[in-house]
């Protein structure tokens, strides 16, 4: 029953609208004596923070975390260490300008939430969307960030690896390149024309949709559990949560349809370290349970609602309308999503690792 | 915690291996006075059952479904009804052939969970696989049955939209094909030539993913919950933990990201019972929130890993060695996915339509 | 969102009532590699089972419980274990006397939860009390056998310390005495007066109330979390779930409010196996986690509702009118929740040192 | 799973510490369209803040509480009320005493959860408890506020009925009184008894026990479920999770143990608004569901551990040692325990409603 709670043992609890005083998170079930530092943090928030490039909405925000509960400084060694008991994160919202929303305040905009919302509670939050405004998820990077301080060893990385119909080449693919560009685009060339297509899309007052990769690195075999506790069912729950996305796969996804049997396969042979894998058609999940392969997955991510193109509507009234919406939005709303997967697949996973050492004796 | 229970208000635990004497279910949470017969039950579970077409695995299970609990007359009409008290489901495995394991008992078959669920438990049930086996899906079926009595006014459907690289026509989807053939394909054409092509597959022993689509019609405006309570969410979950499913898309899915914002966006405009969509690119889900339109769900199916053809492994004393699967097995195991999907579709509804309405009716 | 499941990790769900086919339970998060066999199950199950002397109702059920799944023989040692997967349980209905039920079926009879069932579901099940029968919680027996399982060197014991308003002597308290009488009471002396006591309330068609201790040894340090996740929070509300009971404590418990903090407190002295509590006023617990020493439980049941003399109802039409309950009852209902309690003591110890297992570094 | 979280539709997770720089929670599931001002919750949190009288801790914290999410001006009315998305509170921690600690740092103090923790965690927080501080509960408090603006027409009260083994005259009940004296104490004879007698507790450094009585009124029948979902069970959970806490009733509690089945029964005749009980020995809760009666809980905290009498104990070197606390302490820390109780039991009753009736209003 947890409506903004997610995760079983290492749980995370997120609050807050854009037009409020702060958002934040609550992570409860984070083990003890995990080095943590504030910094370490907004490391990941800055990667995922607005008003970076022209790319991205220009609404600035400092992200600045803070952390209200769950560290202190080790008793005999002085170095900042978790608890064991919640730690809250807490952001405060700093650039919430003071617009005029009688535009859109009772206009329900196509392919927002505004309809549902109003559907399900009887009123929403017109200022920037409340619940439903992609400034929720600074709370799940940060969240994320703590994640990755419980799995040692494991490197969960994402990238964009299309933008509207636009694939990138997969040979080309270099992790290092992902931080030089503001994409998160692991090709170089791709990189350099995005620029161009987006800037075209950014001036027609236009937006368009993307695909992201998430691929983790290092996660031990065994992981995840059969039925509804799947790692891959957890992942898919995780990613389909974050605002716009609209599809999820895991290794070959929707193109193990086309395969047979024996082209899906993945064989193995003994390796040096034991039992390994020659291929991973699987996406490092096999049963729901994690292989030891990379676990990799990919989402779509549609294009941003707000354009400055008039569209069709009704108002609360019930009368037939027209709205565009202006404001500072993203063009492409799937880039900022990069980190945010990033950070949901670092969280199911280290559920899953608190999870697996209790159950299994 | 719930590796073996989904759902939150309507809760279904599921047990049992196809080598034990019973697989079963426990619905938690069903609406009391709701008329239940077990032949209700037995419907949806003959549409799944195995041995039904050359297409399908000749194991003769006859799946016969016993309500254990949480029925009884109603006092005054005699009418069997639901009590809201749980419902125990149990099916008796019947046809488990004596059949010589020894070739797959130590070795890892490729693509199967035997790998996995060794490196998780340290042991595994080879007899069918357990827990992997999708043996345990007659149970969500059987849930699901229960769960379309909660809502009444939706109807849930799922076809198969692609074997292989071959896809339906749009144009001619037509619902009532769907019953006239063993592929559950909307496409009478189409089912005309899977019937030749998965020939094909099956005497070559080879095997054939798919793609299935599920439409749930009449579903009201409202239902789910922001953040991690959407149903987009839910469903994405509920399709993954299928077996052998690897990719779960709503509406237009993987497709979105290559629209404009303008292409993408579902316009409104009043109609006789109030604001209405003039498309459906969100699958009927706005902000993880029902629109009242008809909410639509793809999910691609690997091809069955047990094949004839032997493929390269390992066994659990590290050596070398090659597999080939025997037995009775789907060439097409996205085929009797079709009515589980459409059960897990039903039971997620059902949950959050009892979330937003309280559990007595 | 759990009416019929209790634990986190090592999670049970039970079904069934009194009038239908079978009642049983669904153990899920068992870890696996655990010798299993239902004989080790049925000893737990014979302790509880009615019928078995003259203070007990005369309903003859044989109780005999299958184990449906999740166990196999080790295909190794050929040992039965257990999987790691859900373990369900199954325990027929056999002695459904065809009563005639008019007396009692349009009746709110007083102290039964006739009405509360009315006031929620709209209909109940007045053939033997439906869920709210006693006998669902011979499933929970069945489940605690497993949970004990789980705990090697965790013994739970209880036992009946006060019938109506007679205490048994502590200094006479002797855990052998406990299987020589029908009162699973500690004090030879005692047991020997309740006997004729209670042949006295027999007789009479009255009822008596009792209060029962749970103590259970050898439970490691460490177990339990805070605020919410407290063991004696869960202990106490796993103590008040079982039917008639209306009181729970920990350690000194009532008794505490008297004493002064310098009473109260457990001093502590280096023993020869590290720090030792002097004392045990706090029952094991310590700010809801254990202490390492015996977790001590005491709770109150109130007398059998069912009584031969006629008190004062209403029916569903709304009509004054008396009512006396015929049939098999027991005199006093607390002598069967004594091993009903040990089972669910030892199911959240289980549960709280699988998920101490996991959380903890 | 749910360390620091409770309820299940009404769901409040807390953190914070004493020495950090904030304690809060986050209220998700709170319908929305009620009104909410930060005014309403402080109202409730002055009855429970320390520094009030010479009978409670002297340490002073103003407990201002602010609403950082969850609410805003309803567009047309302009009213602030919620909107269904989750409500985090904070409470800046102000009156940190930078005092020496060096006394206890070392040291596991008799009857607190300095020796559990550290079995658990490794390590505690021993400048102010940490978790196991009394100050968490401002939080509940603060949760508890909110509940009773879902509940309308519920009343939830507690009082003080015993302090040390000194009881209330029950004749001398009268609600009036509670607010006037510093105990939260019904009976203006015993509460100016107790005000000597607690005088001299804590002048000579003790502390002593209480036990408090919460009384709902004004709740449906009909709330709770069967099993582990009763409404006792969790009330029972729920008080025994506040600190200090060591046993819970509901009724006639332990008394009940002594009745017979003719004294215990609570009678029914059809009264002007349908059927009405003729007592309340059950304490308006039958099988787990409410009975439309006033809802009866008492429980009995220990002592204060923390007290000016050196008591024996160790160290984390394991020597044998000898510890007083200093510092400001509550002689009885059963009387702030009084608006915690009632906000838990606001918050049971709240969660059990929406779980009846659905999550929107």
């Amino acid at each position: 029953m947890s409506h903004n709670t997610f995760g079983h043992m290492f749980r995370v609890t997120t609050f807050g609208e854009s037009h409020g005083p702060a958002i934040g998170c609550v992570v409860d079930g984070c083990p003890p004596m995990i080095p943590l530092e504030a910094a370490e943090i907004q490391l990941d928030l800055d990667r995922r923070r607005p008003g970076q490039s022209r790319f991205t909405t220009q609404r600035q925000e400092p992200d600045a975390v803070k952390i209200l509960s769950g560290v202190m400084a080790h008793p005999q060694t002085g170095v900042q260490v978790t608890t064991g008991t919640p730690i809250a994160l807490l952001i405060e919202n700093t650039d919430q300008r003071s617009k005029d929303y009688s535009e859109i305040k009772d206009k329900f905009r196509p392919g927002h939430a505004d309809f549902t919302y109003e559907a399900k509670y009887g009123l929403r939050d017109y200022r920037g969307g409340g619940r439903s405004s992609a400034r929720e998820t600074a709370t799940r990077v940060a969240a994320g960030a703590i994640a990755r301080k419980v799995l040692p060893g494991v490197n969960v990385r994402a990238a964009l690896v299309q933008m509207g119909p636009h694939k990138i080449a997969r040979e080309n693919w270099n992790w290092e390149e992902v931080g030089n560009n503001p994409f998160f685009c692991p090709d170089a060339e791709k990189a350099a024309f995005y620029a161009d297509y987006l800037d075209g899309i950014r001036k027609s007052g236009s937006s368009i949709g993307a695909v992201i990769e998430v691929v983790a690195d290092g996660v031990p075999a065994g992981l995840g559990a059969p039925i509804y506790g799947k790692i891959d069912s957890d992942i898919a729950a995780a990613l389909m949560s974050i605002n716009a996305v609209k599809g999820v796969e895991i290794g070959d996804g929707f193109d193990a349809a086309a395969l047979t049997g024996e082209e899906n396969a993945d064989e193995m042979r003994m390796g040096n370290n034991g039992p390994t894998f020659m291929s991973n058609h699987a996406g490092g999940i096999l049963g729901g349970i994690s292989t030891g392969q990379s676990i990799i997955a990919r989402f779509a991510v549609k294009p941003t609602s707000s354009i400055l193109s008039p569209r069709k509507t009704v108002d609360r009234a019930g009368t037939d309308t027209d709205i565009l919406t202006k404001g500072r939005h993203d063009p492409c709303v799937g880039i900022r999503a990069v980190p945010v997967a990033e950070a949901m697949v670092a969280c199911v996973i280290a559920d899953h690792f608190i999870r697996h050492r209790g159950q299994v004796g």
